[in-house]
C-alpha cells in the first residue's frame, strides 16, 4: 500500500425528508444563493422543500446552469453573488450544478482573472464562499469531494480544478429526489460512478485489500441496482444504494494508498468539450478502448475484477481479462449508454483534434503508469471507433 | 436503508515515516501534552520520532496509562494539564491511550465533577483540548471516532462516552509502529476490529448493499491478514491492511443506515470492569454466545456472512448459520484468543454480578432489536461458560 493522506469533512444527511435539515446548517443571518440547472426542481417539488426549510433566511436564485457547466454562465453568477453580498451558496442539482457552484464560490472570492482557477487546476484559489448541496442525481461524487469540472464554451476547453476551500460543508442526499430523472441521466450517472470506481481499481496491484474490496463492493452494488433504477424508478432502496455508491465512489476513500488511472476521464473531457457528448457517454466509449490497449499492464487487476465482480468462471487469464472488458461494455449498453464513437456520429476525423488538445493541456503522460502519450491516445481512439 | 447523518473530519496520515507530519499539524506556539502507556514507545523508537517532529515546540509527558484506562489515572493528567496550561494533547499509543486522552481533553475543559462526562455518556461535555494521535496498535478505531471508554477502578465501572469535541483533529497511522507488538495484543486487536464490524453487520437485513459489502470486505481482509500478523510480524502490507481495516471498522461508515447490535461490547465491558479480562478476550467469549442465543433473529445475516465471508458451500440455512458461528469462534482461537469464560478461570458465579451491573447502568434492552434483557444476558453467559 502506498502512503496517503485522507481528509473529508463534508457532513452527509442521507434519506427521505432530510432536506428539512437545511435549517440546522445554514446560519440564520446568511444571504444564500440557490443555484440550479434547467428548472426541473421547480416541477418536482424539490425547490419547494428547499425554500420551506429556508424559511426566514434571505435567499436569491441563479438557475440555468447547463450540463457540463459553462464558465461563461458561472461568471454571470459570480457577478450576481458579488453584487448581492452572497455569503452562502446552496447547489440544488446534480454534479454539473455542484461543480459550477464550487467554481462560482471560489471565483467570487478571487481577485484576479477567474480563468486562472482552471489553468492552475485550483492552485490559485485562496478562499471560497461556503458551499452546501442538495443532491438530485447519483453520479459524480462532487457532493463529497473538492473537485469541479467547468467548460469554457468559447474555446471548447473542459478543465477541472481541486480545492479544499470548495469542499461542501454539507450535502443532503435524499434518494427520492432521483425518482423523476430521465433514463438518459440515470444511465449516464450509473456509468459515471461505475467508471470512477474502475479508474481507481483496474490499474496494477498495490496489495491494498480494503480499498480493492470497497471498490468491488461498489461495483457489485451498481451492477445489481443500476438496471433496476431504469425498470423500477421509484424503488427507494435501489435509489438509495446507487446514491450512496456514487458518493463513496469519488470521495477520496477508494484512492487511498493506490494508483489511479484517469486516462478515460481526461480523454473523455476533451471529447465532451469539442463535440458535446454527455460525460457518461464519453466514459462508456473510452474506458473499454483504454483497457483493450493496456490489457497487458492491467491484466492482474482485470482478472481480479472479472472474478470477483463478474464471477467469470474461466481459467485462462487472457480469457478472463477479455471477458471482463466485454462484460463492462455490455453493462454500459444495458444502461442505455452506447460504447462506440460511431454511435454518436463521430469518426476518425476527431482524432487529431483530441490529440492536439491533450498536448495543449500538457496531458501527455496519462494512466497509472504515466505512459499513455498523445500517440497512444490516437490508437485508443481508433479502438473506440 | 435507514436515514443517517455521517460526519468524520479527522485527517489521516497513513504510511511509513508519516510521524514527521506532526510538524504540519501542531501549531508552533502550542503547549503539548504527549500521553502514552507502559513506555514501550521509549524502547522502540516511536517516542524519538515524535519528539524529532516536535522540534521547537514545548511539550510535556504523561505516561503510565493502563490498558482499560483508569479514571483515576486520567484525573492526574487533567490536573497536570490545567497546571501547565496544555492546549494540545498528543496521544501516542493504542486505543487505551487515545480513549484516556479524549477523556483528559474533555475533563480539562469541564468545570463540574469529571465523572459526569461518563454518566451522561458525553452529554455533559462542552469543549475539549484539541487531540491528535499517533496510533501504535490496530484495534479500537478510536483514532477516527468520537468515542472513549474509561474504567473507574474504585467502583469497577467501565463506561463509554461520545463527543464530537474529542474527535481527533488528525491521526497518524504508520504500520511499522505495530511490528514490535506482543502476540497477545495483536490477537486482541484483530478480534476487536473483527467484532466491531460484526456488531454492525450481523443484525437484520436493511438492504444497505454498500455497507454490507464494505463490512464483508473488512472481515475478509482481517481474516486473511490477521493470522499473518502473528506469523510475519514485519510484513508491511499485512500490518497496513490490518491498520486501515481497524480504522474503517469503527469510524462511523459501516454504521450508516443500518442497525447496530453492540450487546457483545456492553456485556464484555462489564466483565472487564469486574474481572480484568482483556477487551478482546471478552468479545471472543461473548459474541459466539450472543449469536447462538439469537440465531433465529440473526439467521439471514448469519447466512449472508457465512456465504460471502467464509464461502460456506452448504445449502441448509441452519447449517450455514451454525457453521458461520463456529468458524468465527475458531478464528478467534487461531488468533490466540480463547472463547470460553472457563478459559479465563471464570464460572457461573459471575453471572449475578454482570447482570446486576447492567441493571445499574440501565442497559436492560440490548441488541439491534432492543430485546436482550438482563435475564437473557444470564442465559447468554451460561452459553459462554
Amino acid at each position: 500500500m502506498n502512503n496517503f493522506t485522507y481528509w473529508n469533512p463534508t457532513k452527509i444527511y442521507f434519506g427521505e425528508g432530510q432536506i428539512a435539515s437545511l435549517k440546522d446548517e445554514i446560519p440564520a443571518g446568511a444571504r444564500v444563493l440557490i443555484t440550479y440547472g434547467g428548472g426541473s426542481i421547480k416541477k418536482n417539488g424539490i425547490f419547494d422543500q428547499v425554500t420551506a426549510a429556508l424559511e426566514g433566511i434571505t435567499f436569491f436564485e441563479f438557475g440555468g446552469i447547463e450540463p457540463n457547466p459553462h464558465y461563461e454562465t458561472c461568471i454571470k453568477a459570480v457577478e450576481f453573488a458579488k453584487q448581492e453580498n452572497i455569503d452562502f451558496m446552496l447547489a440544488v442539482g446534480g454534479g454539473s450544478v455542484i461543480d459550477a457552484t464550487k467554481f462560482i464560490a471560489a471565483a467570487t472570492k478571487y481577485e484576479g482573472n477567474p480563468w486562472d482557477i482552471m489553468t492552475t487546476f485550483g492552485g490559485a484559489v485562496t478562499g471560497a464562499v461556503t458551499v452546501g448541496c442538495v443532491l438530485t442525481l447519483a453520479a459524480t461524487g462532487s457532493e463529497m469531494n473538492p473537485t469541479s469540472v467547468v467548460t469554457r464554451a468559447e474555446t471548447q476547453d473542459k478543465l477541472f480544478f481541486n480545492s479544499d476551500y470548495v469542499r461542501p460543508k454539507f450535502s443532503i442526499l435524499d434518494p427520492k429526489t432521483t425518482y423523476s430523472l430521465p433514463p438518459r441521466q440515470v444511465g449516464n450517472g450509473v456509468v459515471d460512478s461505475f467508471v470512477h470506481v474502475l479508474e481507481q481499481y483496474v490499474t496494477y496491484p498495490a496489495n491494498a485489500k480494503v480499498q480493492d474490496r470497497f471498490a468491488e463492493g461498489l461495483l457489485s452494488t451498481i451492477l445489481e441496482d443500476g438496471p433496476k433504477a431504469l425498470s423500477e424508478p421509484e424503488n427507494y432502496d435501489v435509489r438509495a444504494n446507487l446514491m450512496w455508491s456514487a458518493t463513496q465512489a469519488l470521495n477520496g476513500l477508494l484512492a487511498t494508498g493506490v494508483p489511479g488511472d484517469w486516462a478515460t476521464h481526461l480523454i473523455g473531457q476533451v471529447i465532451t468539450g469539442f463535440y458535446g457528448l454527455d460525460h457518461g457517454q464519453t466514459l462508456a466509449v473510452i474506458l473499454p478502448a483504454v483497457w483493450q490497449y493496456k490489457i497487458e499492464q492491467k491484466k492482474q487487476k482485470l482478472i481480479q475484477y472479472g472474478q470477483r465482480v463478474w464471477h467469470i468462471q474461466e481459467t485462462d487469464p487472457d480469457t478472463i481479462a477479455t471477458q471482463a472488458i466485454e462484460r463492462t461494455r455490455e453493462f454500459f449498453e444495458t444502461m442505455g449508454v452506447q460504447t462506440k464513437l460511431s454511435d454518436y456520429g463521430l469518426d476518425a476525423k476527431i482524432i487529431p483534434n483530441v490529440v492536439a488538445k491533450l498536448k495543449e493541456y500538457n496531458f501527455t503522460q496519462l494512466g497509472e503508469n504515466a505512459d499513455i502519450t498523445p500517440d497512444d491516445v490516437a490508437k485508443i481512439l481508433e479502438l473506440a471507433l
